[in-house]
């Protein structure tokens, strides 16, 4: 085949970035940052919208809409969240646009200017903390379990595409509880399903963990993420939950009368996943040939190209094929049968190789005589001979077995790569080579943390749940630490 | 029951204001004219949009997603454009904030200006054939057939909850075709999908028809739309479809090479509904006790509601009850058993009455002797006692029945207010009474439309699509005329 990528191990944010937009899922705008998701990008992130709205709903959330606008004053009442999100976002200033004088184009029109400027959201607690001020009151008004659906912004210097754009789309969980035992376990709730859906349908393993201090959501007590590993080595945050306290509450006064009839501020979650998880998805699996996708997620889940001469084969051809269809798509199977005669078969491959579609069938003169059929497995590339008779059972095992062989081998590469390391040397010699994570004793201070990623670049991932208890001394100052955190580079 | 809302009849836009918030629909947010959408309200919208989605994917297209800014220069590429939506748009200027000197919250960072302003999408023509101009050289790639669901922004003064809204969430197709023929035939497809959603679905009709030039989107060489009645005698323009000729590919320079090998421009067609519809769906069918909802549009389409005096009777009726449950959801209809006991039966039925609940039933002792259940209509606030026996095929009937009975009532309604009328003193006089569709003769220029419009605030509508053509003379100058039009008051 030809080369249609640049090979990861010559450049890995080359090959990235020319799969991206080679395998048509996303492509950089006009406006500095922000993408276009392409229909067959935007078809895998549906995929992935619906299944976690199911997820979502399940245990018992809603979706809801708040606006997309923050008054500027908003951000400045939570301390730490000002800090965080003020810095680099978009700012309306004007709601108007007049004729220029000379007749050229259009300018601001300085008449049109805002009391107050208003900020395209980074996040939403602060509108959406506003509002639950007006439906809260009592006890009985929580729960309050809002999902929302939608575009942000937050103006980033560097982006890459799915990986960090100016916009992006996400989802954003607001919950508001009466009790702050309510709101823990709605958090790690929430970060379980996040490590669900990236496991069993991404195919992606995830480590669930707790953020060190410096690596919390502005505003946060507690930040839990998943984090994935990439091929190059480096950790990728997946999803986070925050709890909240009752920052929030108390910077937008929104209080409750509890079952003794006694005032109290509200507790607060949030938790959010976004068009981030495709940088991800892609990274986690494909490989130089183009993309690899888990059955679970792809938008064409079988693919199936006939070979022929004439009009009169691929009336054969179709004639055997057409039934199949039937059935696969009874069986809830997106298939795809293309008899286009505009392209050749070769072309064909190559096309559906880079989109990542997890099997194609292939059928011939041949393959009509024997009653046959030819069927390559995108993951490993292998191609197989298999009898007609009996192909859709066949095709719904295989893709149960290729979901399950995408996951195994991302799990082997991600459990061969979580290192420990008692040795600073050792440590950094390990970032530079084998990447990945690395366990090592952490003495617990910002300022340890801080010098480690000043030094290395590494930055702590998280400290696993559940971690395991031991003694030891920090890989960086030999103070006493009583548990292993996990380092690596990230994106 | 206790009057909760403004009567249609005293003051027609104060029952709507109350019943959008009353009911949990929506209310307005501290930025002026963006609303929040509530979960009660967000779930009517997903249940349309997964509707519509449907419909579209059906027809071929796929969804992407486009950048929610847009260069300013890019609104001045199109004539027409530019005048219609350059001026009462959100300008953003400024990509940073920074801690006041006083130490007082945060203010514009001066430094960080953009050199050219970057407007909030009001619609995305200009930046989707920007970037259209990439994926277009050939015949071969089109058509193209993109819809997304997004929000956009228009800084309109006079706000109203769903009806017009600074910020509102819609979906909007943009095509390309090879030719002439083909983008009208998508032009005309889309105006009858919208038609068939609003009447199957929201039990709503509508009138397919042709704008006239004034009414016509900006940069469109044809307008069509939707148009409902509303209780009030109102017209509300529920969805509109455009044919927009070569106008954008010339402004974005987006040329294809045919099938001859000879270059031409790309045609164009872009379509939308928007959350306008749900504003629609409130007027067209509620009454002065709340919201009347089309079951197949309604988040919960029956509630259960047990009438007990004890644990115990309520175990004997949820004995009786758990069955139906199951069985109403196996046949897709969403149910809710409220057995709640922090509210009292006359308070539920008040709220499901508000909240447009199609079916309520209610069970009691006296039902659980008698092997019967208490059913109540919504839409006809009739109730009925029905045997136990037989109640899920009864339901799954009356939800059908209630649908039709919606419909056609509010089509009976619509017939009887559509007025052929010939003279203009009787013309104004009847907007002024009776209100509706007003079917007059009109000559045909912007000044006659202009002019009634001023004199009457009734604008035409459409030229509904297979007009009956004859002769007649213009209801306000006299000139001949060859067909009626539909004027009317609008929202
Ligand atoms: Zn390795
Ligand atoms: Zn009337």
């Amino acid at each position: 085949m030809a080369k249609v990528l640049t090979f990861r191990e010559e450049n890995y944010s080359a090959w990235y970035n020319e799969l991206v937009v080679k395998a048509d899922l996303a492509e950089n705008s006009a406006v500095r940052g922000c993408m276009v998701i392409k229909p067959y990008g935007y078809a895998i992130w549906e995929k992935m919208q619906r299944v976690l709205d199911d997820m979502f709903k399940e245990t018992g959330h809603q979706n809801a809409y708040f606006p997309l606008l923050i008054p500027k004053s908003f951000l400045s009442r939570e301390a730490d969240h000002v800090e965080g999100f003020a810095k680099e976002c978009a700012v309306v200033t004007h709601y108007r646009l007049k004729n220029a004088d000379d007749g050229r184009g259009v300018v601001v029109d300085p008449e049109a200017k805002l009391e107050e400027e208003l900020i395209i959201r980074p996040t939403s607690e602060t509108i959406i903390w506003n509002t639950y001020k007006n439906w809260i009151q009592s006890y009985r008004d929580l729960p309050v379990l809002c999902n929302q659906w939608a575009n942000v912004m937050r103006w980033e210097m560097r982006t890459r595409l799915f990986l960090r754009t100016a916009e992006f789309l996400w989802q954003e969980g607001h919950t508001a509880h009466a009790t702050k035992e309510e709101a823990e376990y709605e958090t790690k709730q929430m970060i379980d399903i996040y490590a669900k859906f990236a496991e069993e349908w991404m195919a992606m393993p995830v480590i669930q963990g707790v953020k060190s201090e410096s690596e919390r959501f502005a505003g946060a007590l507690d930040t839990y993420s998943i984090e994935a590993l990439m091929q190059d080595g480096k950790a990728l945050q997946s999803g986070t939950s925050h709890f909240l306290g009752q920052n929030f509450a108390k910077a937008f006064d929104v209080k409750f009368t509890n079952k003794e009839g006694k005032e109290d501020y509200v507790w607060a979650t949030s938790w959010g996943v976004s068009t981030r998880l495709m940088g991800a998805l892609i990274m986690a699996h494909s490989d130089d040939h183009g993309l690899v996708l888990p059955p679970k997620l792809a938008p064409i889940q079988v693919v199936i190209v006939p070979i022929f001469r004439n009009n009169e084969q691929l009336s054969a051809i179709s004639e055997k094929i057409n039934p199949i269809l039937d059935e696969l798509k009874t069986k809830g199977i997106s298939v795809k049968f293309d008899d286009s005669d505009t392209k050749k078969p070769g072309w064909k491959f190559a096309e559906y190789e880079l989109k990542g579609i997890p099997i194609r069938l292939a059928m011939g003169g041949r393959d009509l005589e024997n009653g046959t059929i030819e069927v390559a497995r995108r993951d490993t590339l292998t191609k197989e001979t298999v009898p007609f008779d009996g192909l859709v059972d066949y095709i719904e095992n295989l893709l149960e077995e290729i979901q399950s062989a995408i996951f195994r081998n991302a799990k082997k590469y991600r459990d061969d790569h979580i290192t420990e390391v008692d040795d600073y040397e050792e440590f950094k010699e390990l970032l530079e080579t084998k990447g990945g994570f690395l366990s090592a004793h952490w003495d617990g201070t910002v300022e340890t943390e801080q010098k480690i990623k000043e030094e290395t670049k590494a930055t702590i991932r998280c400290i696993p749940l559940d971690n395991k208890q031991e003694e030891g001394k920090c890989i960086l100052t030999g103070k006493p630490s009583k548990q292993r955190v996990l380092f690596a580079k990230a994106y």
